[in-house]
């Protein structure tokens, strides 16, 4: 036996701690919205110290960049039914009250061919990391699908403004969109 | 018996016309888009005369316009499967070559507060009729969800130009989404 498998490693220690904070912070920003959210307030709920939030994330907008994407890390683990949960939270987190600069960005991306490269070049990191984690066939095409979906309701609620959408609840919201997000990531069809 | 129940009264035999023809035009401007689908050509997939196309839609753009929405008269009919089918229709001819002018709508809809106010008018149209259309509880926000779903999956094919969406087919596309359609419309669980 070697003393490693008594003990977590630290660069798995490290990891652990972070996906924990991300997971405090896509709570707290699908809760309170972006301006709202501290980095203090995510430091108390994933019982660490605001120090090493920023050690991990460096600022308040990279925090936030990283909660409405997946990471490679997350995407690795726990299969279909732990990428759905996730892909849930990253909605919760569009679904919130978003800042105004949040909403420039996703506006010039759909309008400057630039900033669409840029998303692009981001989005395909994003859509390589979801379809690897998917296992059903297609998994590239269905990743797309998923991504294209949750922009679309990105897009309902915050550019559009659907009353109905801009009015509903977070958490009504991801339920009603589970099954859609289940049947797009390969849930094995219902016997 | 009146003499109309031997006979289909003329205003239904109109309605029933107008249906064939845009049945005729989404499923040409899904398989050729929008440039080269001919008024002539829907006219023969229709098996009308193509006066009676214009006379019933006025211009090629006002029988696309109408091709991407979902109609009172179509809404009205044949429950949850057959709205997800017309769905389904719409979103083949959203996936075809769509002209220039339709792109810069879609993004000028995206920037300009103006042009969003009237995209939004007519999805709230939109939304109802869909709504209506939806037995399952939540009606609006599900129609919300469906209609934003569609908008997403637009974007990213013709905006964002997403490798993946772009390159896949159109009838891939539609397997795909179609149990997320029918999620969102509100098929009732399976057991």
């Amino acid at each position: 036996m070697t003393r490693n498998s008594q003990t977590v490693p630290r660069s798995q220690r490290r990891a652990r701690t972070a996906e924990r904070i991300l997971a405090a912070a896509r709570a707290l920003f699908a809760e309170s919205g972006y301006d709202r959210t501290t980095i203090r307030a995510v430091a108390t709920r994933a019982e660490v110290d605001p120090a090493l939030v920023m050690q991990h994330f460096g600022s308040k907008d990279e925090l936030f960049r990283r909660a409405i994407t997946v990471s490679s890390q997350e995407a690795d683990e726990g299969g279909q039914e732990k990428l759905v949960e996730l892909l849930l939270g990253i909605l919760g987190v569009k679904m919130g009250e978003v800042s105004g600069t949040s909403l420039a960005l996703l506006r010039s991306m759909l309008t400057h061919p630039e900033a669409a490269e840029q998303v692009k070049a981001a989005n395909t990191r994003q859509l390589n990391q979801i379809s690897g984690a998917i296992e059903a066939e297609d998994a590239e095409l269905r990743a797309a699908l998923t991504v294209s979906t949750l922009l679309g309701v990105t897009i309902g609620r915050h550019l559009l403004e659907l009353d109905v959408l801009r009015e509903a609840d977070t958490e009504r919201i991801a339920e009603l969109m589970k099954p859609c997000l289940e049947a797009l990531t390969g849930r094995p069809a219902q016997s």
